[in-house]
């Protein structure tokens, strides 16, 4: 890739990312009312803190910390990078404050373009730019949902972005098949990818077939009226326990009886006919169950890829997040990015309406607990042939 | 007393709670670290909503609220007034912005501003006009320690204002002699007075003696390094828990192993002849066990206020906060102010460098749990004859 | 008293702690299924502990202990008295077995009743015998109300003991009537009191009535008709909370839609007029505040004592438990038996059909956290003249 | 199989799982010092519950309960029949008392036998009695680890049975070697299995190594003297999270800074040639990455069966519990067996000194939660060709 296009896509990326704070107010983004959701401003800063740390740090002479406390403050979960706040006592932070933030995010730029167009960086110092680029597109994401997630806890309605989060879900021939046999899974190819993506191998697929299209809130309301949340048959046990402790009856962010949908744009009527979102690996397990199909496996979701339209929502898998024969993390402190996560944890499939635009890829792991539903997470369906 | 006098007290109240707030950033208005602290955000919407509640929406002809959504997202504890936000969710909420509730605050203060010039109020209506005052008065105390506990969680440090939390003790001729015999306590003036300190009623005292000067952070380091805090036949068996449970170790904000501390003006030495500060009803009555003595009951403490320099510290009595004999809680929604708490709780006499003046009262009670340390409270101690 | 009293009261008491036991089979004496109820085994064992603790140990030449582990495991929470076993342990441990520790029990009675007989103890040493009595008779109630608990979680009814709870409350002359003025309260006699009931003192109280009899089942149910556990302005905000956190709407032990009664000698109908019993001092207060009456004062409940028919229920007054003035606990270990529980607790007065003969007094202080239910609790009303 | 044959083999079955709890006394039986835990006496009549409900009930002409209130009881986790007893509320229930238990058994017992000497019973309804069979075989594996966990509880120590627990590890011709290929795994044979077992289907594996034993307690202290457990680099980021949460340091059972080890027939030194046991999958998987290894794949470990010396402990593979492709839970009530059990856990292989025998399989997965340790579970180490 000529570096100039890399300073462009760098330039991009750090605008991308202000864009989406940039209608917050500052109060907005200090909050964190969930361990899981972190506030925005920590967002902008650890994006900053992942370039200082792993690229101006190693590679720039005569490097000195724009601020050493920024170290330890936003330093997420990397135990080799040394002290950090525990996660949920981000939303503790009042200071350092948006302002003395983005002031930060504007040295980190200029810092690190400046290393580009030094012209001197090493394959090695390229490859860890791509790594920061891919891994603040991957906070764009958390930032459309955190923010989501934190706006939600107002008593007043607030409408920042339409993402698209009531358009009808894309049609598609029904159904998907393939056949049984040997395929190839992984990454394979030329390019960026993860860790956990590698090493490309083989597997052996029974025929399956798959629904062309996502779960519509139409077809999950059925569900529901079907009694879908009050049948212990359908789930999970951990499932069923946890919708029971905790009421839940129905996707998150469904309000007034499930008439109303609270979106990223403000509240608006539950929109039918598209994708069912927020839900956890439970619900859309019990989903599966009551349709009478299965969530496929990651391995079939990867391997019918090209067949389907994909981006739409995340696809909870039936796979869990597990190392790929031959996995290897990478090395130093970067080999905690994905493998220290490989327990407990299911996979997702395909992208999001709140994924950044080329992010994704046949061969992405996406990973999340089982009960968690503030992703744009969404079904589709799998069965035998 | 004079409208004009109320008019300029009124004035002169309101723009303290926001000189409090003013060094503030909008990102620390909004957080509460625990459940006992609540944002500033909250406390100026809140004092506000209180004179909105109570005072223009009975006594102004044609009232409209200001938003109707303010009376549930700013009703603290009050069941008759409908709706509430709970407690623990305040830190949850980053919209109304600050500078929404600062026009709020604005808006409130002119409206009841015109009222009080009106010149039409009747004694009901001022008696109510002087109960928010001293609420918010109350809740400029809550401000500053709400506002140490908040930046105290930062690891950055901040310097607001300098309330003297280094002075030295007062000095005073020790001790101070009360005989035996029937006194009388509550309150028995003219003036305002809160429904807990009435009616005045009559106590039979034993003599006692009462130290005239708090205990210094001198004297509490010789209990520490005596080993107060690994003794248990020093302690309740609450506060033996306590400790051991949080690992509690020292007073709250003290730092580096006792050698420094944390102030509203920022860190600094610890300062060893200022009262010792920060520290639960556990704590002072250990300390007291470990000295020989004892905590005053809140009716000595009252009886021999007229001999006492006070205002340094609020002091722990051993006496639990219990209505007096006869006590009657205030008519109305009102009444919820005080009565509905006098369980569990035990009750500080005196007041403190942070709170409002002329606030006080020889017969003021105030009232905390006993593990709470976040307010100013310290220890003067007594002693039988 | 003569010595072969002593010797003839040690006995009954040893029989009727077994008496009490006796109908239990192994399996019922191991339980805790709360922290505040302790197995019936570690009963039997620890007030032999107690007799071995503190009086064969310092008292029998040539002392060996039964078993040196019996003084960790049936300590209960003397600090002094070295290792002990955490309260929440205590139904963890299946050995001793019941058969041990009755053999254990035969081996202090015999070693006991020789140190009596010989005559040659101390009059310390008695004092000591006669508080290991007392400390025995207050067990033989908990055995009652911790057996009552344990057995009610079965879902099988046993039916083991009458001890009168469904007999009709005790009428007397409505109401009793005392003059304002100075009193005297705390022991004031020869013979046996606990620490907590001295030094006597004066005490001022304002002219007050009392009610000659308890609430029945009835006028709470009444209470509960009339919405009482439903409406916050009757409740001390900690006891509201507590109902709706606990889901709790009527007395413990009531069942059926309050039709039916859980009893030491199994379920039976609701007995409308006998004293309402198991429930926590936020309802003690709740209902009195509902009646337009009030609880009375410790001091109060110990001035009308000539006057009551007593012995039915535990009375929840509205005293915090707290020292009288010139309070001394006790020397030595035994300085923990009350002393270092006076915060957070509520005193009760009189006694119930669960005390032991002979075992109350009118300066009897018992004490309780308010939230706690499964004593033999009822309500008696005071107003003010 | 010959009706004569099963009539024996139940009758033995029966026996074994009372012979088991044979050593105990009726106190042992009843407690439930963790949530994982049952208490025997629950055990013993579970798994009679087992057979009256899916086998007494359908098949037995005229059937009535022996006691209805045993359905509700008894029932472990099956939603499709009926009511059950919360689990975490097992140890609440000292009744029905342990000889009752026993006396229900007895009546079970006889009742199938019966039932089955009549010969009549359908292929369908002896299908039934051989799941209840393993069922019971399951509980008996059960009652060992829940003995062993019940006893460790006290401070007294307890031999019951030795069941080799300090037997050095069984040797083998290192390493185990597999070719790459596509490989067949599940249930593939005439006689019992679970549902969870097929169908079997193909899978492509890698080649690979296997160890041929087992890990030593001897190698695991090199482990943690190592400092395997505060480096953090060696482990799931959840495991570290739960080690430091609780503590843990060692494997469970380890005393007297791993020194002396808790058995089944009491303390005795640490044998250093013995497999280590009772390790979650944390453990397992963090020894695995400091030995420079990994965990093998329940394929991986099922394929390698034929060469391995196995039944010494269960042992821990990278799997999580999934189906297999086309899995279907078996029709009815039973269903519930398996299935509703497949998320956040990890398939263990092999078997155990405390597993019946017989009742393991090449195909058989066990399954538990990654931190739970009261199995006996240990480590065999896989690694790539």
């Amino acid at each position: 890739m000529p570096l100039n296009n890399l300073l462009v896509r760098f330039a991009a990326l750090r605008k991308q990312t202000e864009y989406i704070c940039a209608p917050l107010n500052p109060e907005d983004t200090g909050l964190q009312p969930s361990e899981d959701v972190s506030p925005p401003k920590w967002h902008l800063a650890h994006s900053s803190w992942f370039f200082e740390y792993f690229i101006l740090q190693p590679y720039k002479s005569s490097f000195t910390p724009y601020d050493p406390r920024f170290f330890t403050l936003f330093n997420s979960y990397y135990e080799g990078a040394g002290q950090r706040t525990i996660r949920g006592n981000r939303g503790d932070l009042s200071r350092p404050t948006l302002d003395e933030i983005l002031r930060y995010r504007r040295h980190i730029t200029l810092e690190v373009s400046s290393l580009i167009e030094s012209n001197t960086l090493s394959q090695n110092a390229l490859e860890r730019i791509e790594l920061g680029i891919q891994h603040e597109q991957q906070h764009q994401e958390l930032l459309l949902t955190d923010i989501k997630y934190i706006l939600s806890k107002n008593l007043i309605d607030v409408a920042l972005f339409d993402i698209g989060e009531c358009l009808p879900v894309k049609k598609g021939d029904n159904p998907i098949v393939i056949e049984e046999g040997v395929y190839e899974i992984g990454f394979n190819g030329p390019g960026f990818h993860f860790d956990n993506e590698s090493p490309k191998h083989k597997v052996y697929l029974n025929s399956f077939k798959l629904s062309a299209q996502l779960v519509t809130n139409r077809e999950y309301l059925a569900f529901i009226r079907d009694g879908g949340y009050t049948n212990p048959h359908l789930w999970h046990q951990e499932g069923y326990h946890w919708i029971v402790e905790h009421n839940i009856t129905s996707p998150m962010y469904w309000r007034n009886d499930n008439a109303r949908m609270y979106t990223l744009n403000g509240e608006c009527d539950l929109p039918l006919d598209a994708p069912v979102t927020h839900i956890s690996f439970y619900e859309a397990s019990a989903y599966a169950q009551w349709a009478g199909k299965r969530l496929p496996t990651e391995a079939e979701r990867e391997i019918a890829t090209p067949k389907l339209n994909v981006g739409e929502r995340w696809e909870w898998t039936n796979s869990a997040y597990l190392p790929y024969p031959g996995y290897k993390a990478w090395e130093g402190v970067v080999g905690e990015y994905n493998g220290k996560f490989m327990v407990n944890q299911m996979v997702l499939r395909g992208h999001a309406i709140s994924t950044a635009p080329d992010h994704g890829r046949k061969s992405y792991r996406n990973f999340f607990h089982p009960h968690l539903r503030w992703q744009f997470n969404g079904i589709r369906l799998a069965y035998d042939s």
